[in-house]
């Protein structure tokens, strides 16, 4: 786990409130539970949005007590629902959504979610008096200025789960399997899930690969009696049927690979032991966070320990893929 | 567990041999245990064919060994691969196959494979003096005469895990996810999976379904806040992008589902414990039934009992979906 | 999934009741929703009983709708609570139970559990004009007159799990490990669970084992190069500290083996694929039979069919583990 | 994922070994695999040694190549057998070992371990001039100079899937349980597993907790409604037995707590993402430090980076359990 930072309270807020928003991920739940019991804790009210930045906007605010988050830990999704509102890019919605918390005199939110979902919250932040401090949740892991996100760890587990069975196909039948993992623009969740696979080959938008070099490769491996089945995870990346097209590519080369897409049982499943206690301290920190006084902030990972960082900086930049762990996958598997 | 026959062993063999055949199912690997185990217990020597009939064609038989088969009960896949092999069609191709056999002095075979393999062996058992015994190892549960077949229930299981996933996300979400699943052109599988999944639906080749009404119903649900979320097995049936059709019908009734296929996962994993116990069992009643004469039968499962099908029924019936099951599955839901 | 039976409707009922009693096990939620789901199909309403005959002794009686039952499909354990209740023993205390039924209007009860609620149900059924039907809910498959109980499935593939990870730990250092499995008196879940894990020996109440022998063959197995790790799998069995004895013993011989129990978990976790369209089926049926007049008996499972049994057979008899099954075991591990 | 380090190669090798040894751990495939890669993509030769300095001590030392670690990936334990030996100790033995490595042209070992296996790594280190690099594996993250080591993630998931389960039970029979896990001398595993199951304690050999403070809260809750079922997770310590003696000062006060001995599932297990990721990126620059000229070092993790540790520092000092975390740990739970 990741170091705590040591925070002097400063500040004080009658009662806070906390939303989740955009894609679920695991570990949602253990989030917003950290959120809850610390804020009671520091005798602050909390209140749960329900459906994200919609709920805000249509004033859904309900009080939660320490029983609301009671065995959730465990529990994937999100208890609070989630959404993704358009209607929040309009500033005038904003101003509205900012009215509502206003008027139930709470003085502070927490957004956790995805990059999407940071910026309604850094605009929130300028725009308005509340505090607001954003918490990453992503499977994706493509948020810049933290090293972690919410769900990510559990996604791998599961994307691995996954592929460990689709092995015993693939290696009972002598073929290779192509496995379309999320990441949206990112390949962080494919090159370390695919570094755990010990999979032939990543390939994510980030790096170029050649098909046909690939493919020779794998018909060499067939030929010497070196490898005649194995797993090459592809990320989503920005092509839609790029897999398919990989397939096909593959396939003209004399291999006869399939295809599996993982899709959305990648959202979903109980949080990994390594999320509910990522998720557990964030949602902590974010309320210690708020008592010493920051604000337009997000609460992340970087080197080891939990820290803060401008929701300004995480919403203007992109993170990019450590090229070293790219490299590590590629020379593990040769 | 089924209850086992009582057979008189009548006939000697000097050796046998096993294969397991076309898709492969989580299985495969005890029931050649269970093969393995029961010959060298009778005194009679094993071979393993690697890689299906093909691997019969080409005479690839290796001695097997009690160490053969340690440490695999658990293990998804096949160890002896499989194959879908077109040539066994071919009657001089079969005689060869059976002359590979005899030339090697082995008396017997064990097939452990779907429909198709089956009637290969069918065939081979009556066009030679090999004594045929069939297995049925398909995720499908297809098979004409048998109740159950190796690797159903773990599928069944596979499918299960995705969805309870799935339905974090469905639920955080407040939407409806169409789950496609296996099952060739039988809705066994779907029905299964539905009914335990808590499905809003199944769908499956040997019923009508009224997507009209079941849209109506969705929007309904909705309206009088019966519920938001929920899960539609869809059985890939006969149609290939049926349940991408579906999910636009519904679009077009204003829902917004979302698709998942759930794909090569559910051929494989671990074992359940159910098929671990079901494949130990078969194997070694295959055995027994060619120590008692048997010839040209399917060992199967019927009415909580273990016992033999003529080859020539399993080939030539088409198994039909018991409406019970379906009636069962429509009405848990309502 | 087993065969259904086709009952007539004879008989009316306002009002039915159910409790899950005893032990808990995995499946029962699948149950109630199945109990609950059709008697509201059938237009007739349904009370929750809560904490078993504890609460029907105290009158906690809450109406259940469609909803109660939602999402609780996949969810171990019992949203009904469970209880063991000695006070049920005295025939007052059950006079009184009936009269809680009787003045809210209630009918009839359906008790899912193990035998000691099953005798609960028959003297209630026995001493007073409500109407009662038991279901077999226990993780021991160890209750007469049927061949599977809700929950045993599962217990088997959770106790599977564990010990897939103790065979990489077995391995890796060589070592034997004795895995004691819950069962109460009865050898069935060892039994099921030895075959499946492929357990070198199988330690159950119901026959004699020579531990002195089996001592002799791990060191000759160790000595020849046969093996030098592997499972035993010990039933519970009466006398407490059964699996530490027989550690020592087997110390005393020369091997050094540990000793797991596996305690509470097997009781515990998302019920099996099998079990939920086990348990969803016989709730649906108990109703089923309560409609169509039957009183005073059990519906459980029998040569591949649901069925209903005496609960005055039920009790009265004790289930003997098949001792074909348990040659099975020891066949498949020479 | 932590960041890797850039090293310069400045020594040259022919051979390497390496090994694991004393308790396994999962992930130690992973690392083996990691090292074997890294090694041979250098153009260095390996050799694995069986059973870790036993052995060694016997000069068991077999060529690995690419396909030697082909499939491990996943797999639970180590495929190189671990042991603990006590012979090692003796400065004797430890000179035949280096002679061994020596005639066989081998200049350098890594071995994979706890700090009783690290220990024989220094000294080893000292006392001849093979080069020697230590890589933490152990489930109990109790290891000076690393705040991770390879098999801890995987041993929190699963004592989390292990309670996950347990809660059911607890819940449905509103009791609490006291649940064992492993960690020897330290709460680091007991504090992790207990922030992530939402336990209501956490109890460990490095803060003191109030047994009859606890025994009354549990006592309150279960009276004012606000609880009456929950996990308390209690490291193994220095006392065994200690968990059984809790339970009875709990009885007393009236709570009827059941008991947990997670035991040796802990330690197996197919090793999770963060496992996997981890030990490839260990092994991996195992072989790098080796190649730069390092010696008598452990590579671990520190402030997310992988990095080098004197290994005389790893045995000298007692990693210390964070307060800060214990701390959240308590706090979220109130």
């Amino acid at each position: 786990m990741y170091s705590l930072p040591d925070l002097e309270p400063i500040r004080d807020f009658d009662a806070i409130a906390v939303l989740t928003s955009g894609g679920d991920s695991p570990g949602m739940n253990p989030a917003v539970r950290g959120v809850v019991r610390a804020a009671l804790n520091s005798g602050v009210q909390v209140y749960g949005i329900q459906k994200g930045y919609s709920g805000l906007v249509a004033g859904d605010l309900r009080v939660m007590t320490s029983s609301s988050v009671r065995n959730i830990v465990q529990r994937g999704g999100t208890i609070l629902k989630s959404d993704r509102c358009e209607a929040f890019k309009d500033p005038e919605i904003r101003q509205q959504a900012a009215a509502n918390l206003k008027n139930a005199g709470i003085g502070a939110l927490i957004v956790i979610g995805g990059d999407g979902s940071l910026t309604g919250a850094h605009l929130l932040a300028e725009e308005s008096d509340i505090a607001v401090i954003g918490l990453p949740g992503t499977i994706d892991n493509d948020i810049f200025g933290t090293e972690d996100t919410i769900g990510f760890d559990t996604a791998v587990n599961t994307a691995l789960d996954a592929i460990d069975k689709i092995r015993d196909t693939a290696s009972s039948h002598e073929r290779y399997f192509l496995v379309e993992v999320m990441g949206r623009n990112s390949g962080f969740l494919a090159t370390h899930v695919g570094i755990a696979a010990g999979a032939e080959m990543v390939i994510v938008p980030e790096y170029q690969v050649n098909i046909e070099e690939l493919g020779r490769q794998l018909c060499e491996n067939r030929r010497t009696g070196k490898g005649s089945s194995g797993i090459i995870v592809v990320a989503e990346g920005r092509e839609p049927g790029l897999t398919y097209r990989l397939a096909q590519q593959l396939q003209q080369q004399g291999e006869d690979p399939r295809v599996c897409i993982l899709g959305h049982i990648q959202r979903g499943g109980h949080p990994s032991g390594h999320d509910r206690v990522l998720a557990s301290g964030l949602g902590a920190m974010a309320v210690s966070y708020l008592l010493a006084g920051y604000n337009d902030i997000m609460v992340g990972v970087s080197e080891g320990a939990i820290l803060d960082i401008p929701l300004d900086s995480v919403i203007r930049y992109r993170k990019g893929l450590d090229p070293q762990l790219f490299e590590l996958a590629l020379l593990l598997h040769k």
